[in-house]
């Protein structure tokens, strides 16, 4: 038992969640509960994300203590790897649906978002980071989970002589100063460096990758760490991996089947206009579920994270849209570029 | 490429598929074609179980030759098991799905099921059985792949003075005869043996749990051997996962969310009765999905062969809901039984 809760821990830490304790969160259940009267809810789901699952009993207890005692709450087993991820089997089947620990891709009156905001101290790593930029113009730009200190971080950088850019990105993003790992568009702004404040590297490798152009500046209050985005052996592996998969001739196209990571205009063209490509359907995708598949290559229009993080784990390449048209010959192999995903569902 | 080819090969082995040569194959593309022309179909889905996954783009293919250039073709990319684990994103969103490799839980409009025989001749292997069996009364099972032999296998025995036992099972079974890996209803026969012909041992094992007091002898002509069912360490394992469970304080109660493995009173009761137990919904049940759950046990109201055969790999112990009653003190530990899926959806 030890064992998991370490790991889960050390997963947590990662998030910069472990970092505020148990009793200060808060799961807003008075919400959950006057949603459950409002409706006269019979059952009840609850979504974590997978660093937080392991919360979940604890979460049921109390929520259960304020419930009618025939009130049936029901706990998502599903992978959740953001708000693009609703278990929508338990979404349709219950009364009230809670998603825990992202914040909205998409308003919807049958879904409570409960944000989980880290209470780590953004400060003295931001004031660490300035050793990297220069003053004048500058981008910031964050996670949900730090969402809360945003005006703050603001604030700070502009008494220290910063002009700040912030934008809201497009509708996929609900906060100014949001960034997705599959979309940066709240840092296309008119600054030459952008300043990223949170955990680990996930969000600012993308950032790096979507803005080439710009300096990516990693300011982590969770590992205590400050450094400069390095996309160069990310974009070693993409090259890699476009050139093994030129010589394919049989490719799977993945159309992802998750609420929020579905593009199916994409893969139904793509089908369209090359007689050796099957249109694959699934919702995690994974290296075990294609193996069974006999294919030379996939194009994956689903979560672009798995394709550039996890690709190398697959038995075969693994492409973004626009890296299987480098690969077909339909563009040229410098415009390789990072693929984001826009819009909600 | 090839290391793929030989596992899945090898897959096929074990199922017996594989001695049917591809030519010989009968994929019923007429009845799918046919289909399709009389809705005008827009999207045709195809669903194979994992074996055969990799001759889907032969399907494909061949398929899209009949059919009209703008007829979309969807592969499920989801993992397939059983007629209980129809891909219910893929039948409800194309115009025609078909199912393939195994007999219809429940019938459909809306889908077609293509069964998949194996061509393997069974009657040298019946004829090495005869020296486990006892002339007499004899119950005679067999899968969905060996039920186009079921009539001969039948006679076969008849001939040889056997008084030959069969049934249809319950509504869960398509065919007379036909055992599934969660039902053994059609050998609820008069009788002390059955005869069980078929590729492997999880079907006769599975078999001879259910009717502990029979004799169960298995002629699998796949892999060319006659043995007797012997549930010994499968009991042995039972019975201490049984006994490591008697411990637990927090449970998960896992609902699958399969079509044909839903058992929802089964676990809402649980869970009515239990203030520790905490409703999991998921489609795979497996121990990646269960690891971030804080629980001492899991029950699991999904399917009976993921907790018996695979229950091992999970890391806290997981049970039936009939090893739970005794775990909990509901019931007497020699009350344990194999549990069994009853009727469809």
């Amino acid at each position: 038992m030890s064992h998991e809760e370490t790991r889960s821990a050390g997963d947590l830490r990662k998030t910069g969640l472990s970092l505020k304790h148990d009793r200060t969160w808060d799961y807003e259940l008075d919400r959950i509960v006057d949603a459950v009267e409002e409706r006269d809810a019979e059952k009840v789901g609850l979504q974590f994300p997978e660093g937080l699952k392991r919360r979940a009993p604890m979460v049921a207890d109390d929520l259960r203590e304020l419930l009618p005692d025939d009130t049936r709450v029901l706990i998502s087993g599903q992978p959740c790897y953001g708000a693009c991820d609703l278990d929508t089997y338990v979404m349709r089947r219950t009364d009230v649906f809670v998603h825990f620990g992202h914040s909205p891709m998409k308003e919807s009156e049958n879904i409570i978002y409960v944000p989980l905001f880290s209470n780590v101290d953004v400060e003295p790593i931001m004031e660490q980071s300035l050793e990297e930029l220069e003053v004048g113009d500058v981008g910031l730009v964050t996670t949900a989970q730090h969402m809360n200190l945003f005006g703050e971080m603001k604030e700070w950088l502009t008494e220290r002589g910063f002009d700040v850019h912030t934008r809201k990105g497009d509708d996929r993003l609900t906060h100014e100063g949001q960034v997705l790992g599959c979309n940066y568009a709240s840092a296309d702004i008119d600054a030459d460096q952008v300043l990223y404040v949170g955990g680990g590297k996930f969000h600012p490798l993308g950032l790096a990758m979507e803005h080439p152009d710009k300096k990516v500046v990693i300011a982590d209050p969770v590992n205590n760490s400050v450094s400069v985005a390095d996309t160069e052996k990310f974009l070693k592996q993409r090259y890699a991996t476009v050139h093994k998969a030129m010589d394919a001739e049989k490719w799977g196209v993945i159309f992802c089947t998750k609420i929020g990571q579905g593009r199916w205009d994409q893969a139904n063209e793509i089908v369209e206009n090359n007689d050796n490509a099957y249109l694959i359907t699934m919702d995690e995708v994974t290296p075990d579920r294609l193996r069974n598949f006999d294919m030379d290559a996939f194009v994956n229009t689903g979560c672009p994270r798995i394709t550039t993080d996890d690709g190398p784990q697959f038995h075969k390449p693994m492409l973004t849209p626009g890296e299987y048209e480098i690969a077909v010959g339909n563009k040229p192999l410098d415009e390789l570029s990072f693929d984001t995903f826009h819009g909600t569902w």
